[in-house]
């Protein structure tokens, strides 16, 4: 994990880019301070207000990368830049703007605002003349400061062959891009032009017009990111134990979709020679293993999973490793739903 | 949800076989206490030592349908029994009859074991010798107490078709109680000879020899089961909230993968007439809409899961309804790592 985030850092020490570690991968104070401290960083990104109530416990400069709708978020964002928080959020629509101008006028505040440009994915307005319409809505409206643009390239992040990625990398930026010179020219900011991720961080961090790159699995990495040969390694796996061998050719272990998601695919067994993973149940576990395997009940085995951020949502705690001696328990302290945890009160 | 529970209550009053309601479909205290309340229940199944110890909070007869392998789990199920709790776990091997024992012993008491015999799916013993000899190593053994058989008829209840489902359930079966009589010849205890599930509750539930249910989902159901045309109600969904309509045909809303699973595919959108989501992120559902649609930021929707376990597992707390009214917030308590909490002090 540290040669991760240090190896990321320095990728982000050479140019005018920098980093904003996106908080969503692992939820987790004990990590992310190591992420801002490695330098080369403006702030975190945030999917969530409940994430970002978090992340205000130790850094000051925040974005969710994601809009906020509903006005009890609004206003606990609203707080949170009441309190002196650089908060921004991502707005791509009027009720976007409505909401959170409401809210940071009712707790007598500015919230910053990024106009999301579509770039072939989950939100956004067209780039270009929508954006600079919605932008000139913003910079109308009390309560919300305009502050840039943002646009996030995931189908291409999740490309394998490098060169495709790239390529495809490179078309969505270019929607986002393109947006820049309309603002500049409406005279709106465009200090914070913040695209992602992980898998194309050395590609979008290197085109001109971005400011910052949304990079969360680098610091621990998975096994679909893995299979995209970045620079980055493999740092948390889900510790599990061998309950049975109902054949000579099976094992189930107490590691199923409750403690490892699938949605990339089935995670790899660590250091097992010829052991796959061929189904995850509840609370098991199946892996195929050849007929001479030693593993037997109370072995103990590692997944590595397919896909860091849902795995590690399904925790309370990391068990933090140096070599093969316990140094830390650290609480993933934003899993979960926080007002889920305030209705509990 | 009461619904549910009545109806399975009823359906279990009527033969020798009795219900014992899996806590681990939803964890939660408040809809457990529902269900012993209707009655025809001998206690509740439990798939690990950490929901084992929440349940012990309101229920004093449990079966942990699942092997318990490590010393450290073993002893935690062993202060369950010391505190006066008729707890059983299953068992298919030395080790595991081994670490109880000497788990039980420590405690200076005594856990009550099942044989898990293997009818086709994760574990257990082969039917028949296998099991005796198991079963002649547990009674020979102290603070293990053979109490019965124990099988899980899994890949069966999952068949939608029902004569092939009951087909299958009763090849399943047959493998289990087949051991029965070679355990009474053997003078063993065969008063529990407990199986499962929502999917063959109805048939396995009716066979001879069977002496209890372990069944979940019908409480409050998912997609998954509802294509099995069950005589149970869609009692639960996960809120969301439309964050943005990037294109007329398609909106994104905040309920990904992090709120509701896809292990079973991808949840239906209730009440909203050609809505499909069709693809899960960590934090977004995309939906498909009809261009006509009038979907749009701000609005509310809720998916129905297709598997209720993972997706109830994903959360903090439910919202109890009455109707449309918030009757109740009940806390999801044995959520996530006994262990883990416990780690955090």
């Amino acid at each position: 994990m540290q040669r991760n985030i240090h190896r990321m850092a320095e990728f982000f020490s050479e140019g005018p880019t920098k980093l904003r570690p996106h908080f969503k991968a692992h939820k987790t104070t004990e990590i992310a301070r190591r992420q801002l401290a490695a330098g080369s960083c403006v702030g975190l990104t945030c999917a969530t207000a409940g994430e970002a109530e978090v992340a205000a416990g130790f850094c000051e400069d925040i974005l969710i990368a994601n809009q906020v709708i509903g006005l009890d978020k609004c206003a606990r964002v609203a707080i949170l830049a009441k309190s002196g928080i650089d908060i921004k959020v991502a707005v791509d629509s009027e009720l976007g703007v409505e909401q959170m101008s409401k809210a940071a006028q009712d707790t007598e505040t500015t919230v910053g605002v990024l106009v999301e440009v579509n770039i072939g994915f989950r939100a956004g307005t067209p780039p270009g003349e929508a954006a600079v319409v919605l932008g000139r809505r913003i910079s109308d409206t009390p309560g919300v400061e305009l502050r840039g643009l943002m646009g996030y390239e995931g189908p291409a992040a999740g490309i394998e062959e490098r060169d495709r990625r790239g390529t495809m990398a490179k078309q969505a930026l270019d929607r986002l891009l393109s947006t820049v010179h309309p603002f500049r020219e409406a005279g709106f900011p465009t200090d914070i032009v913040s695209a992602g991720s992980t898998g194309t961080y050395d590609m979008t961090g290197r085109m001109d017009g971005v400011t910052e790159i949304q990079a969360g699995s680098y610091v621990l990495m998975d096994t679909a990111y893995r299979k995209e040969g970045l620079p980055f390694e493999q740092a948390f796996w889900v510790l599990g134990t061998v309950l049975s061998r109902p054949s000579p050719g099976s094992v189930s272990a107490d590691c199923g979709h409750k403690s490892c998601s699938q949605d990339h695919g089935m995670p790899d067994v660590r250091d097992v020679p010829g052991a796959t993973v061929t189904f995850l149940a509840d609370e098991h576990a199946m892996i195929a293993v050849p007929p001479d395997s030693t593993l037997k009940p109370g072995d103990r085995l590692q997944l590595v999973p397919s896909h860091i951020d849902p795995t590690i949502n399904l925790h309370d705690v990391f068990y933090a490793l140096e070599g093969d001696t316990v140094v830390g328990i650290w609480p993933i302290e934003a899993r979960g739903y926080a007002e889920q945890r305030m209705a509990m009160g």
